[in-house]
């Protein structure tokens, strides 16, 4: 069945953070010099990320913006590799690098194609805010941002895919989630909704050793939204 | 301050919810005939939209989408004038004529001039699927849909304002109301948003006497979105 709406998970999927964390730290540090690797530190940074939403899944911390959870996972690497973080513009500014993530190349258009065969939606355990400036930055669209405010929870849990297809009216089997890691396209499946893999072989620089392929059971398997456009509209009746 | 997001009621100031039912009860009743006057069916069944929401807004009832009430209140309308609903299908199709709503005429190319300008957000009572098949319906994009499920509560409710504008991570005077109904925008002013009157004349056919003009106070007053963008990049600073 044609799904009427793909759900999309955004960091990784659609922005490269990695990519985007780097290009930052380099702009930072010319101001603040420092010769540690940015990409030591971005990857160190979007590791906190996990841990640092644990306390919020677990009911322990109260919902919290992605914005200040980065803000305080900056400064534990800063203290880890003692670097500058210089002064309260700078740091916001850091912690702004978030909303300025490119997106890969295949994004702007392969999303407008999309968006011509089915309802566009961020699905990201990201805030409204930032799913909306990624998008406004890079120049691609969305028909709805749900996403954590909206489902009231994160990413695995079953309630937020469940709740996301409810809030656009439509049953799980509707709705295909699209992401480039397994794990959550695993968790969508065992809630009904249909599946769609976009490699990212780079999502974590040149030695990545995980999501380089579709688990097994996708419904499809694409290397950008443009193919997936392409593919959905072919090999889906 | 020029606004860094505009916030809009759906229901009259982007569509003509009048127009719209009335061409979908002529259709209706060229299948299950019916001398009743459509127009008379249109004010009569919008009129049950606020009284049906009143025991959801005081908490005895809970939170309900949109559709739920519509054909509940459809079914009140159709006891009363006595007319034919037709079978399952009929009265499906009768309740989601709220999907089909066209939208006036300056919309599509005026939201685009203004999503140019700021970003631009849905901020109805209507759930978020109704918002998003309106716009899917009718040709215009949101950068983020907001509402009823993402405040938790319904216009012109303080928090239904406060909360949409920490939703996009911006103080309430970085941010524009913009609607018809001069109820809606003052109870915005009144939370310290900015704001813009549409007029919409014929809104409610065409011996409206309501929001002809803008209530006094009101920092911007067009009569057309197109307007509203001219206005927005010329006499906001």
């Amino acid at each position: 069945m044609t799904p009427q709406a793909l759900l999309f998970d955004v960091f990784g999927t659609l922005v490269d953070w990695r990519s985007g964390l780097i290009r930052d730290f380099e702009l930072h540090f010319k101001k603040h010099p420092c010769d540690l690797d940015p990409a030591l530190l971005a990857d160190a940074w979007r590791a906190e990320y996990q841990p640092s939403m644990a306390p919020i899944r677990d009911g322990s911390r109260p919902s919290t913006k992605l914005d200040v959870l980065h803000r305080e996972n900056l400064f534990k690497i800063a203290d880890r590799f003692g670097f500058p973080l210089g002064d309260e513009t700078d740091i916001d500014w850091l912690v702004k690098a978030w909303h300025r993530l490119p997106a890969w190349a295949d994004v702007p258009s392969g999303m407008a194609e999309l968006r011509k065969q089915a309802i566009c939606a961020a699905q990201s355990n990201g805030h409204i805010a930032l799913s909306v400036n990624l998008a406004r930055y890079n120049g691609y669209s969305w028909d709805a941002v749900l996403g954590a405010e909206v489902v009231g929870t994160y990413k695995p849990a079953p309630e937020s895919y469940f709740r996301a297809c409810d809030a656009l009216d439509l049953p799980p089997a509707a709705c295909m989630m699209v992401a480039a890691h397994n794990s959550d396209l695993l968790a969508a499946k065992a809630c009904g909704l249909q599946t769609a893999f976009v490699r990212r072989a780079t999502e974590h620089g040149p030695g990545q050793t995980i999501d380089l392929e579709a688990a097994s059971g996708m419904d499809l398997s694409a290397d950008s939204l443009t193919e997936l456009a392409h593919k959905l509209r072919n090999e889906i009746r």
